[in-house]
């Protein structure tokens, strides 16, 4: 059985999303935030890094989100999420997987957490100006690519990519611009969050459609 | 044949050694960084973010380099590099690919490279500072790692997560205190300096051993 410690709307949610779709047997274990449980010592003993989520099965432990959605995808195949590994898709699939969660996400970390980045707060408007930009940048190439060879990432499937960028998408949200304004990102959105595993973990964790492009920011 | 888009000792390398170790048949083309090769209009149609590396397979291009790693395994079985897609060990894998290229690389970039993230030059040592300490981090929970349950990020087995590792370890050869002097890192460079693939691929890109921790950051 997986256990998958997560908090709503956190990077637990692709994952969870994927343990749906799999059909996987999974149990959810809520991390506290409120109460800073993510920094507690029981949990910094299964990860070192302190962020959420977690993912245990047995001995083995994952704590990166994209990590653990390669795992389920490989270890739970036929969902038609992912391509085989070693087929030539696979490539273009590790591409958006990779470039989605070392360009775009990290990015949206200093945007979101910027005082974070900074030891003297008067830097955080440049920084998180700067952020802003490449973050635009990062979602007009995806733009790009999805309305030039999409309409999903993997082209005529739609993957666990595009759920990864649909989180993303929602993380987003406070942009001035925010991607959910972009019409070939909004069109997978909207694809995403008709899929009923995608509805399922959205109502256990809470949430109500729509909620990767919430109404105010559309 | 697969191509590689190249630079000596760029993001580039990690994938050129992977190809050395599993005999893939390939080439290498060298991007003209020197006269901005990586952002003519050429190298864009190939790579939108005008990074190195790219990988070319045919229709496929990849243009992240963990990505390419990951896909070069897969599709080149045999090297021992890595845990079978699907197995327990994989997850663990997957997990320190990750972690290296999503928290690790893009920390390095804004210290190296702190000017493309501030508009106001007078924040540079504001973020360097804390790039510094958020990388130093990161290596120690690595160091831990490696201390506590390796000798190799893997535990008994050397792998590519350790081959990507050590290209990480020479880009923060600059920090006051680089990852060249924490002893289990060090022992992993050593044991992966001596493969003769890792010395051809150094040879091809012209450099020569100690590279991953040079001689006088030690």
């Amino acid at each position: 059985m997986l256990r998958l410690h997560y908090y709503p709307g956190n990077a637990s949610l692709a994952p969870h999303i994927l343990l749906e779709e799999t059909g996987a047997d999974y149990e959810l274990m809520l991390v506290d935030r409120a109460n800073n449980a993510h920094k507690s010592a029981e949990y910094l003993r299964l990860n070192p890094n302190g962020r959420i989520p977690t993912l245990v099965s047995g001995d083995l432990v994952i704590w990166e989100s994209a990590a653990i959605c390669l795992y389920i995808l490989e270890r739970f195949p036929g969902s038609g999420l992912s391509p085989e590994p070693g087929s030539e898709a696979r490539g273009r699939f590790l591409n958006w997987m990779v470039y989605l969660t070392n360009t775009l996400q990290p990015e949206i970390l200093v945007y979101n957490y910027t005082e974070r980045h900074v030891s003297d707060d008067g830097a955080i408007p440049t920084v998180r100006g700067r952020a802003a930009e490449r973050i635009a940048n990062t979602w007009s190439i995806i733009e790009n690519e999805l309305s030039s060879r999409g309409p999903y990432l993997m082209g005529e499937e739609f993957s666990a990519a595009d759920i990864y960028m649909m989180m993303l998408c929602r993380w987003c949200r406070s942009l001035e611009n925010p991607p959910g304004n972009l019409p070939a990102v909004a069109r997978v959105v909207e694809t995403g969050e008709a899929r009923p595993a995608v509805q399922r973990a959205l109502a256990q964790e809470g949430f109500e459609v729509p909620f990767f492009i919430p109404a105010q920011a559309a």
